[in-house]
C-alpha cells in the first residue's frame, strides 16, 4: 500500500524540525518528492497544503515554496459560555440578573457599536458565581434595532449570552483581552478592592454587518486564560 | 463543470446560518447530498469534514452527523515577536538588555519549569520600546541544562525571543493571559505607577518534554490583545 499524505507530512515536518530543511530554504518540488516517496503527486500536494495552512512552510508565486523563517503559531482557543467554564472547573454555577433595562445608548457605545441615532439598546448587568463566590461581572448592551425580541425576553433565569448563542448562533466577533483597575461598583460585586488589577475581555458581535451586542466581562482577581499551542 | 466542495460547504453553511438546518438537527446523509448537489460523494465528504473541523457540525459514530448546539469557535491568534508587533504598529522598535546572569533558579521557578536540583538557569531582563516609549518588560529564564549555548551567547543586540525562535524553532508552549498590579520595579521601567493594572502574558516552552524557557511579558498600561473570530 502507498504512503499516506499524513506520513508524507510527518516526514517533511521531521526534516524541518531536525534541521535537514533549514528555515528559509527552498522546498524540493512536488514532482521530485512524489518520486522519492513513491506516491502520487496529489498526496504530496495535500501534505504541502496542510504544512502551509499550519504556517510551517510558505508558498510564493515566484519564489516557490520555502520553509518559513518564523513559523506562524496559531492558538486555537475555544470561546466558552461562562456556565460551562465554571462547570468545567468542577464548581457549582449560579447566575444572577442585576439589571435589565432599555435605554438610549451612551455616546461611547454608539460609536463603539456603530449605532444610528434612533437605535435603542438593552442594558444588562449580570453576575456569575462559582461555588457561591463571584466569578465574572457581565455588562452587556444589545442593539434593539437588530434584535427587538430581546426587549420582551425574560433574562432572570438564563443569561443573555446563552440566549444570544441560541438566537443568533452564527456571528462575526472581535474580542480583546486587557487589564483594568476595578471600579468601586465592580469591586463591590467581585468582592475585591477598588483599583485591584482585574482581567477583562470585551467582545463585539456582528451579524451581516449589523452590531448585535457589546459586552465587557470582568473576572475575579487572579483569573487566567490559558492555552496550549 | 461540477460543483466544488467549497460551494457545497458554503451552501450547507448558509442553510445552517439561516436556520433551515437547526442546531442539534441531523444532517442529511452524504449519498443523498451528493445526489441533490449532482456531485461526487467525495466532494460532499470533504465539505462535511471541513464543517466538522470548523466546529459547525459534529460527527458521532452512532448518532450520525448533527449541527452543533453551540458551535465551537476557535480563535486563531498569531504569536508575534515583539519587534515585529511594534513595527506593525508603525512605530520604531528599540531593544535594551537590562540584565543577563546565570544563577540558581528560585524555588517557584524550579517547580514551574520542572527543573532538577542541578539545573542552572540564565535570568534575563529586557525592555522593548516603541518610538522611544516603554512598551514591554520581559523577565525570562532559560534552562541552561537544555540550552547550554545560551550562557555564551551575547544578548546585547538581539533579544532572547528572536534568538530562541531561530535556535529551537519548533516547540510546545503554554501561554496564559492575566492582569497584574505593577510592582515598583516594573512600574519604574514601564513609566507607570506602582499598583497600576497591567496586562501580562506568561509563556512556558518545552522541547521534547524538557522545559526550555519561562517568560513573563508585562505590557505598558492600556495594552490590548485583539482578535477576530
Amino acid at each position: 500500500m502507498s504512503i499516506s499524505y499524513r506520513e508524507v507530512k510527518a516526514d517533511i515536518l521531521r526534516q524541518i524540525t531536525q534541521g535537514d530543511l533549514a528555515p528559509g530554504s527552498a522546498m524540493p518540488n512536488e514532482v521530485d518528492l512524489a518520486v522519492s516517496y513513491g506516491c502520487a503527486r496529489a498526496t504530496v500536494n495535500r501534505a504541502m497544503r496542510e504544512l502551509a495552512d499550519d504556517g510551517i512552510i510558505e508558498r510564493r508565486r515566484k519564489a516557490g515554496t520555502r520553509v518559513r523563517q518564523n513559523p506562524v503559531r496559531h492558538v486555537r482557543m475555544n470561546i466558552p459560555i461562562v456556565g460551562q467554564e465554571i462547570k468545567e472547573l468542577g464548581a457549582k454555577y449560579r447566575y444572577a440578573l442585576v439589571q435589565c433595562k432599555a435605554e438610549p445608548a451612551p455616546n461611547w457605545l454608539r460609536a463603539r457599536m456603530a449605532l444610528k441615532d434612533e437605535d435603542r439598546a438593552l442594558h444588562l448587568t449580570c453576575m456569575h458565581y462559582a461555588d457561591g463566590a463571584p466569578y465574572q461581572h457581565e455588562d452587556r448592551w444589545i442593539n434593539l434595532s437588530a434584535l427587538p425580541e430581546a426587549e420582551q425576553h425574560d433574562f432572570s433565569e438564563v443569561g443573555p449570552n446563552e440566549w444570544l448563542v441560541s438566537t443568533v448562533p452564527f456571528t462575526d466577533a472581535q474580542i480583546s483581552f486587557h487589564a483594568v483597575a476595578a471600579s468601586g461598583i465592580v469591586a463591590d460585586y467581585l468582592d475585591c478592592k477598588e483599583g485591584d488589577a482585574l482581567f477583562q475581555t470585551e467582545r463585539t458581535t456582528w451579524l451581516e454587518g449589523q452590531t448585535i451586542t457589546f459586552v465587557q466581562l470582568t473576572y475575579r482577581r487572579g483569573h487566567r486564560v490559558t492555552m496550549q499551542y
